[in-house]
């Protein structure tokens, strides 16, 4: 195990919407990625969701409110809730979840990535 | 669920080395606590555990090496892994572990609060 610089890992990805693994524990992993736009609607049917703003700003949209996030602020997304992330600018955000998280959940989507070919940085 | 700002959490703290929870996610505690001085050597056997400096400096002692972690630095301490943390000066930090988790492990000490008794804020 190594320390992990979340900075010097952003720093790193250059795209939008692709979720990196920069730690595993307990079966859990954490993730960075960097969102901008408009994501897709989407739930998680066994697992709850953990985003915290580490850069910038960002809405989780939920069906009957939206819950703006700025950097230090965090909102866990509890199973089987739809929910569509979206920024304005580019936003860096950390992940919490299991392992078996698909990232655009009950949804095939452009975006999705099966969770077995996540990258690890 | 409310979102949680991390930086008005610490703002209740106002004691050293009392974890408290500020999230709960897929059987693990999101907590953050405030260090200051040196801890007690401890592992935990069915835990691994991550620390997450969010202001200031701390260090991270394992038994064959000293891992200092600056804001924005994480480190995962793997199950059965001796390590005590210590810090010069009052450091914040977040902790991500399963709900079981001891805070000092397989030690009892002044410090030692039980899971059932961790306060959420």
């Amino acid at each position: 195990m190594q320390k992990i610089n979340l900075k010097n890992k952003l720093d790193m990805i250059d795209d939008l919407w692709v979720p990196r693994i920069v730690g595993e524990l307990n079966g859990q992993y954490v993730k960075i990625v960097k969102f901008k736009g408009e994501y897709v609607w989407h739930s998680h049917e066994n697992e709850d969701e953990l985003f915290l703003v580490l850069d910038g700003q960002m809405d989780l949209c939920l069906r009957n409110e939206t819950v703006t996030l700025k950097q230090g602020e965090f909102y866990i997304v509890s199973k089987g809730v739809e929910h569509k992330p979206t920024a304005d600018k580019v936003c860096s955000v950390m992940l919490f979840e299991p392992s078996s998280t698909r990232n655009t959940g009950n949804v095939n989507h452009e975006y999705t990535i099966e969770p077995d070919d996540l990258e690890t940085i």
